[in-house]
């Protein structure tokens, strides 16, 4: 299959396209580094990059910023940037991306531990999570030509754990292979709308 | 309890201001109608809205708006009214309004059904309902002086049923007395950070 994984070059990305490369052509999009940028924030880069990439059978995205940051402080501002970020810019490679994609193809997003179990600094996180797993599985209902769409949430990734550990005091990290065979799962196998959990 | 009901004039808040009129001095607030006028999409009118305001002890919302209509021909621009609305709009409420209310008092914000179990006319409500939930339950970690929040999740009221039963095939209606008790519950009860569903 003919996979673009958007994000590929970050912390879960790198592990997705690891998994993949083995049995896939894998094209690697990044914000500013792999073979193909592209910044999900803004419509005119994700049309680009479909110009350039032209049909494809799979795409999966594990790129999205939001704001961390303690929630006495949070404005309406700082959550502008998970929404145009992580959330709309994630709807946006499906909206812009569903009539390139081959027959019986899919999209797998991302949303993330944090919705179910938040942590004060990652309210931002936990509502463009919400928002994309509600998306996924409004969408799944309507996509036509056998088109599928999941969303992979993961846990706490084992090479993000350094970073966020002292945020989460008592998650045990998840495997990064495990998380990376979310997104397997959601490409190879047969489910559509559903939130495949990775903790 | 002075209490806020902000959407007090629809098919939800109605019911939601008689429930709590019983007992509790209500203020009702509407985009066009009730005693206050306020566009939840607007900063300004939700400050104005609070300014008039003052002091209270509990919040709801039974307002904000969302695009339907068929997933094929979706864009951007229309999921954009559930996000600055339904989603941004009760996130700003909370925002805006969690330094004037008192010690011990509630918000309590509006999603749906449709998170749960879409309907393809509903993407925008699904992606909304999901946020508005992530948001509520990371909130609920992070409220000072025992300011509680909650989200109240509707079924299809039974006062909606004639409208958006056609697209809600073997769907129950629940009663209106049952969708304003899950508001109360919110409202006089002790829990925060849950998702209260009324179907």
């Amino acid at each position: 299959m003919r996979i673009i994984v958007v994000g590929g070059t970050g912390t879960i990305g790198t592990a997705v396209v690891e998994l993949l490369s083995a049995r896939h052509d894998v094209i690697v999009a990044g914000r500013r580094s792999g073979e193909i940028q592209v910044n999900i924030s803004s419509p005119e880069s994700v049309r680009s990059m479909y110009r350039r990439i032209g049909s494809f059978d799979a795409l999966a995205c594990a790129a999205g910023e939001a704001h961390f940051g303690p929630f006495e402080t949070m404005t309406e501002e700082d959550l502008a940037l998970g929404i145009h970020s992580k959330l709309l810019g994630q709807m946006r490679l499906v909206l812009l991306g569903r009539s390139l994609i081959a027959d019986g193809g899919s999209f797998t997003l991302i949303s993330g531990y944090i919705f179910d179990e938040p942590i004060p600094e990652a309210t931002s996180f936990a509502v463009a999570n919400g928002g994309v797993e509600g998306f996924v599985r409004a969408a799944a209902l309507s996509l036509e030509r056998r088109v599928r769409i999941n969303a992979v949430s993961p846990g706490l990734a084992q090479d993000s754990y350094e970073q966020f550990g002292p945020f989460n005091p008592g998650r045990t990290p998840v495997p990064m292979v495990e998380i990376a065979s979310a997104f397997g799962r959601s490409i190879e196998a047969s489910s559509t709308g559903e939130i495949i959990r990775a903790w």
